[in-house]
């Protein structure tokens, strides 16, 4: 497998060609952004502990039967991963309530939600990647309303998985977002799961443990990244 | 029918208590508000003309075996109506874009929506009407998995009825707003249809018929609702 020329660089990630027409690698640099872009920075080891964190937990959910688009890491910093024909939509499912949804709907942060939501969002900075929901996406053709129905299905289903990971190592998963994209007529789990894209909280005294820390200037950010992998059995480098 | 004390009075109408313990009187004003509450101005005649209006447009709705609260006609501003058990969510359907749905997702006003879309808000003025979607309305209480089945569909119902309507008197049903409530464990229409929560363009030169008249400085609010009643065959006092 040979790496190409670079085909787009993201806020956090850098996506590569390969002399495989089906594979990308995926780069995943130190650059860490909040508020669609407006809030950067550069923190030292992020790349490589989100690369090595990505992987834990996508082998963890294919393992469980969903399918994604991860290979195998080739570096500290970079995996190989299908090519997927993204959908430009974001799945998010919360457990507990925080961030956007207590702004939005005056909600507390921490308040337990049952059943776990579901949001829709569309992908797009420019427009602070609005709230959408499948007749919108349907309408104007982000995605259709089968393809929709299973990326609800299986965000669900991550959520199956994750919540008992995160739990029995001390933590709370209390937010998630998740991207899609098609392979060969599948869906499938694209993108990253990592503590960029997720919020984790201490079980006992719900230290955050996510981007939070960096979208509120708490300070040990890939401090607390690190601590989460720890706990999850993750060997860092 | 007595009237009986005043129970609610509402950014437009005031709701009362009758000697039927099943039946509310509602009074439509001449109060017209906007961006949820900040633009407010008493217009002439609007409180008997959205009257006039509703009554029409539940009684064709009603003909078409959609369930509304509408009973009759007391006065040119007062009509009586079924006590409903509001759902605190509003239901909207557009067949071409306008409003916030163009400043959310970056479209164009007039754009064709095809499928017509359905959103839910949150009603709650002091949050700005925030979107929601049926999995948040349950988690938080607002309305159940059947319940909004059913006032989507309801919903949808009515844009089949209305459009043709609108369309035949050479208007077209740009998007509406809905409001239901449950009476005796039916899901019913209940509030008003008037061209306070919808928007209506003439066909061929999309002027524009409704309220953002109001919203936006355009003038002639109340002889445009009063134009649209006519072309519907609507007799103002
Ligand atoms: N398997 C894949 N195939 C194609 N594109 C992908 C895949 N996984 C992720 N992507 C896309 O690559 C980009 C990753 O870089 P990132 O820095 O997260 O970008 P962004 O700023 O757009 O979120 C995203 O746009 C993501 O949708
Ligand atoms: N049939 C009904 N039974 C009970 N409440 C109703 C019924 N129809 C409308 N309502 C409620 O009465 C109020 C109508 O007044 P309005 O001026 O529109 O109020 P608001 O400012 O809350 O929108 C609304 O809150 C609406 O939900
Ligand atoms: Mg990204
Ligand atoms: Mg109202």
């Amino acid at each position: 497998m040979e790496k190409r020329e670079a085909l787009y660089s993201g806020k956090a990630k850098s996506v590569y060609r390969t002399d495989d027409p089906d594979r990308f690698v995926l780069l995943f640099r130190d650059d860490t952004s909040a508020f669609d872009g407006e809030k950067k920075e550069q923190l030292a080891r992020k790349g490589m502990v989100n690369n090595r964190f990505n992987a834990f937990i996508m082998e963890k959910l294919e393992a469980a039967g969903i399918p994604t688009h991860f290979e195998k890491v080739l570096s500290p910093v970079e995996s190989l991963v299908k090519k997927l024909d993204m959908f430009p939509v974001e799945c998010v499912v919360r457990n507990y309530a925080a961030g956007s949804l207590c702004r939005r709907l005056g909600v507390e942060e921490g308040q337990a939600l049952q059943p776990p939501t579901f949001e829709l969002f569309l992908k797009n900075d420019e427009l602070h990647d609005p709230m959408i929901n499948e007749s919108l996406a349907e309408t104007f053709g982000w995605a259709g309303a089968d393809d929709l129905a299973q990326m609800k299905a299986l965000t669900y289903k991550v959520n199956e998985v994750l919540k008992k990971l995160f739990d029995d190592a001390g933590m709370l998963l209390v937010d998630y977002k998740l991207e899609f994209g098609r392979f060969n007529g599948q869906i499938v789990l694209g993108d990253e799961f990592s503590p960029d894209g997720c919020r984790i909280w201490d079980k006992e005294t719900r230290k955050k443990m996510d981007k939070d820390r960096f979208r509120q200037g708490l300070g040990e950010v890939i401090e607390a990244y690190e601590e989460v992998g720890r706990r999850l059995g993750i060997q860092f480098d």
